[in-house]
């Protein structure tokens, strides 16, 4: 069954594999007016695309987007915008000597299961290649919250086990990692570089900050503002766990360490990360996620093969050593859509669109 | 915008507050022929129920569901079933001095913003009131689960820093907080009753297994299994983070350490939680969700009323000091729900509802 | 699969048969603020409610509904409303002698086809009855149309052979039919009184007008207004046929016959019925439909019963010799439905609410 | 709000316009394991492409489809399929001069209102040209029906006043109609001269038929089959009335005339059209729908610019004079698509996909 739209009222959908002839999507309910560009989009995908460091898979693809429609005189038309990028260095035969086994670790053995074959050159569908539409998507996104003020940025918070102890955000993007700490990006290219020699992958942390937001986004109670990031942010490759403010941290705060106080001048704190009630309250939104190491491996692991033999794997290919480097830039896509998203569908008093005014103007 | 339906081929729609007249629900795309009373649904309703034991809320609620249609002659006929469970203990009262205050943590200053006002009578929609409703439906999801040999089951995996050690499921029904670790029960009883002394409240974690599973259920990309189970849990209230197998663990794994290898007789391991690509390996499903501690407290905390003034806010009422404990059942019954959305939802070669049969047998 | 819930934004999912305990809707993204009471919903239930004329079927409901939740001190919360109509005149045993019978042009045989058993008592879930709670729900949506200036308003337009000639709506409220044209009432009363006494039913034609449109509702191209009206006016039982504006009279007119010019004074004519591109013009919104007659019949017909056996059937019980004539305040309600849905799902430039000003000012 | 995605289970998403780059689609939920090659497309497209006889528009356009993803030697794969129509005759200076002016009975006023400007070359999105991808998407439904032995297939009914009154399929693709009547295809010729030359357009009605059904589709009580089947059809640009067997005429039928008998051999007639309460009862499914005269007219008529000043439209460029003439090909797509979702979302007893094995065999 389908399962390839995201949202309600701004909605992603997306197709394509990791080694078809391109990737596609739908950008619908966008709202008209908004000023769009190719080249609006093409600042996220250059982030994210691959092969830009020696930290990252080597394949070399430009991602260049084309926006085929919804767009006319340089704005948005309210009518559906269709994207496209090219796939145009597949290495289809570096894989084929996978199509009949199973690589630990990888969707493989789940999508021959599930559709009792697959398309097994590049992981196809279930291939991290199809983030670059959802990075794509994220950025139409993007714009229309920075019409209300609303941006949304992400950074690696820890890469394996080195965690980050400095904050700013301009050095962010100064940095193969997107680490905000640049005391600690020596320390992860030793690391990077070690892990290659030893053929190994390793996890990574990134967190994601929405900033400038009116309280009031969230449709309770299934259609949470956290309940809706968590969906989103779990869709993505590689990810296994998603934390709203303090996550996992909670189970052993007290009441009283958790809760963010109030004064007239705003709120004392941000244990919450922003989400109350599962509704934003104007303070910053904060998620984390937690992403697994890269499945691909040299070294070798013991798997079976199609028809059910043991066999011994080792995945040859150009692939990312950490997932986890490449994800920021998915991250705030998928932050990015699920505010849009809800920004779009909040109706307050009689129908109207406003939020009401914030009783607190100051934020923590 | 609405918000309150979950799931898309067996849909769960609620509705009803804290101090109303009744909680409803409609459970749609229950297959028919399904043997279903009422006497099914109120295991796990008693199991959530307040009132059980003093560790929880002292409110009294029989929580009586009444069937009110869809089910024929002790089976489900296919058309969609009302559910009706009854508030009667409702002391609204107790609230009238709340009515312009802000509670710290609380959903209340959200929801005055979002809507304009509130129904502030013990939190109205945002109370935990409504997870009765949604353990309800969670049993007749179980019920269409079960036909197929799946079982959901939950536990409480930790309260505050108290950590289990040792797992034994035929303890979990045995003590007031579905704690798998006997050893652990009376330090949780000593911890608990101190926090009620001082006034407090406590996070917790609770863990949630589905075994007896084929392969094959998800929708990726973006309704991928764990993405859904990622929206399900994170919309009850008080949760705050996610994780699908070793979860956050998995930053500081190596690709070696994760992978789950697998064998003739099935996998080594499941550092995945059973789910790869977004869909099921037909290994257990596992997961584990962090709550917040209780909002409701009677140590004062800074806050504002409605016209923006300082103010400090007191807590009375009846309230779990650990909104955790409780969690098990509406953890369970929102699992519950996205694997039998998905197993109606899923459609293999040729349309066939069937799942291939799995090349692994056994299951690490 | 699930199939209960109309609407994107304002969304309306009801359960409950004929012969059940009781009816059940959730009407969720109604917005806050709007006054609402039971008596608001109770108008247009005692227009649709049976037995209150001797042209409609005799069964006694009183359908009284209760508003459950979603309203608190007169007004609508934003949270979803649940409303309850209880079941009171069930003679279930009329219908024990069909239980193995397929009555011709019931849903009997379909529903058991598809479901593999059927709830027999009334029709189950197939019966009209349902419609009660559509009207209610219906009533729901008026009031937040009415709050923006729009009011939905239907009326009989041919009963069986006899069209109406003259107009006037001050005469629907005023006959047993809806029929707007007071000459037309003995006449219908007398074919009526010979349609009972030979046993028979006979189809009509009911018309739905909304008025007090603002331009720009409407979705294209899936979810254009036209065709979600068509949608929800051919969900109605019985319903065989859907017109906008002049609908099939259209398959003979000419270019030049058909298009509404305009002035800076309005549009001169309405022959598109309101919606041009799927999109609301501002004009009056009309449709029409068909209604079959009624399949319950005393008058003996050819069938077979569930094991297949050639049988006749005579349809006892009480039952509308014409369900048209009651169909009015449903057709109203789902065009109402459908234009509160669209109303809050409407945005225009930069994403806010509101439709462009009109460049016409005057309508036709 | 979005609105460019139709269906639940297999649901068709699209984008583009008259003259942007390109038309593009996503078709996702379709089964895996269905063979699909561009030619099973294309076949369709040309029956409804432009250019091909002198009664339709002189725009040229191939509308050759590429797929783009989802296919994989030569099989669905279960992952979402990309589709791409390039646009390659696009004369936007045609359209020049009515940038600032509304053609009566186009969405050009509707579109400005809604969105608050619009692509005005060519009609933008709310040209008919859309519809190329609709059939290139439906084809892929009939691919996935034929596989369970079900054809749906369409014809002109009526062309302005010419009526259909013998009927023979086999004439259908004889003819630049689509029409089965070979008898009438010289006065559809003679009729569509002198209309041409007059400068005007007509109305047409056309009826879209699937055989081979299986009993039991249909998810009553909002996403009944017939409910469905209206929404789809009456999206279709043009379309002002739909009909599901004897639609309208059902008004003036009595219920002994209506009713479809049944016999163990079958039914004995098919006023329903193959649909009661909402689901397929095996019988052939039929529908009509009367599409309106083409808008664009060399005729002047009175209409206003943008700025409300009163002028007299004629256009120009290149239209169909009967919209209808290749609206067959698209009906059937719609039509498709909904049973292709309805099939997909189909489950019977215990959830299993079967329907219930009819209990009558034959048909009428």
């Amino acid at each position: 069954m389908s399962g390839n739209t995201f949202g309600k009222s701004f909605t992603v959908t997306t197709a394509g594999e990791s080694h078809g002839l391109a990737l596609v999507a739908v950008v619908d309910g966008c709202p008209p007016g908004i000023e769009l560009s190719e080249a609006d989009l093409q600042g996220d995908l250059d982030r994210r695309k691959p092969g830009t460091s020696r930290y990252t898979t080597q394949r070399r693809e430009d991602d260049v987007v084309k926006i085929l429609s919804g767009v006319f005189e340089g704005k948005t038309t309210g009518t559906p915008i269709g994207l496209l990028i090219e796939n145009t260095d597949q290495r289809s035969k570096d894989y084929a000597d996978i199509a009949k086994t199973f690589r630990p670790a990888h969707a493989d053995y789940a999508y021959t299961q599930k559709y009792g074959f697959r398309d097994y050159r590049g992981g196809g569908r279930s291939s991290a290649r199809e983030t670059a539409m959802r990075v794509a998507a994220g950025s139409i996104a993007k714009k229309v919250l920075a019409a209300k003020g609303i941006q949304v940025r992400g950074y690696l918070s820890q890469l394996g086990p080195i965690k980050i102890e400095q904050f700013d955000w301009e050095q962010v993007e100064q940095n193969p990692f997107f680490c905000p700490d640049a005391s600690k990006v020596e320390a992860m290219e030793t690391y990077m570089n070690a892990l290659r020699k030893e053929g190994n992958s390793v996890g990574a942390k990134i967190s994601v900050v929405a900033t400038g937001l009116m309280p009031g986004l969230g449709e309770p109670i299934f259609d949470r503002l956290d309940a809706e990031l968590a969906h989103a942010l779990m869709s993505i490759n590689a990810v296994k766990g998603v934390e709203i403010g303090d996550g996992f941290a909670c189970v052993e705060q007290k009441g009283t360490e958790h809760r963010d106080e109030m004064t007239p001048d705003g709120f004392l704190s941000n244990h919450a990360g922003g989400i109350l009630g599962g509704i934003s309250t104007g303070q910053d939104i904060i998620a984390h996620i937690a992403l697994k190491p890269t499945s691909s491996l040299i070294i070798p692991g013991r798997s079976i093969d199609s028809d059910g033999n043991p066999i011994e794997v080792i995945t040859k290919g150009r692939h990312d050593p950490c997932v986890g480097i490449r994800a920021t830039p998915i991250a705030e896509a998928m932050m990015a859509m699920v505010l849009c998203d809800h920004l779009l569908r909040h109706r307050g008093q009689n129908g109207d669109v406003q939020c009401s005014t914030p009783v607190i103007n100051g934020q923590a």
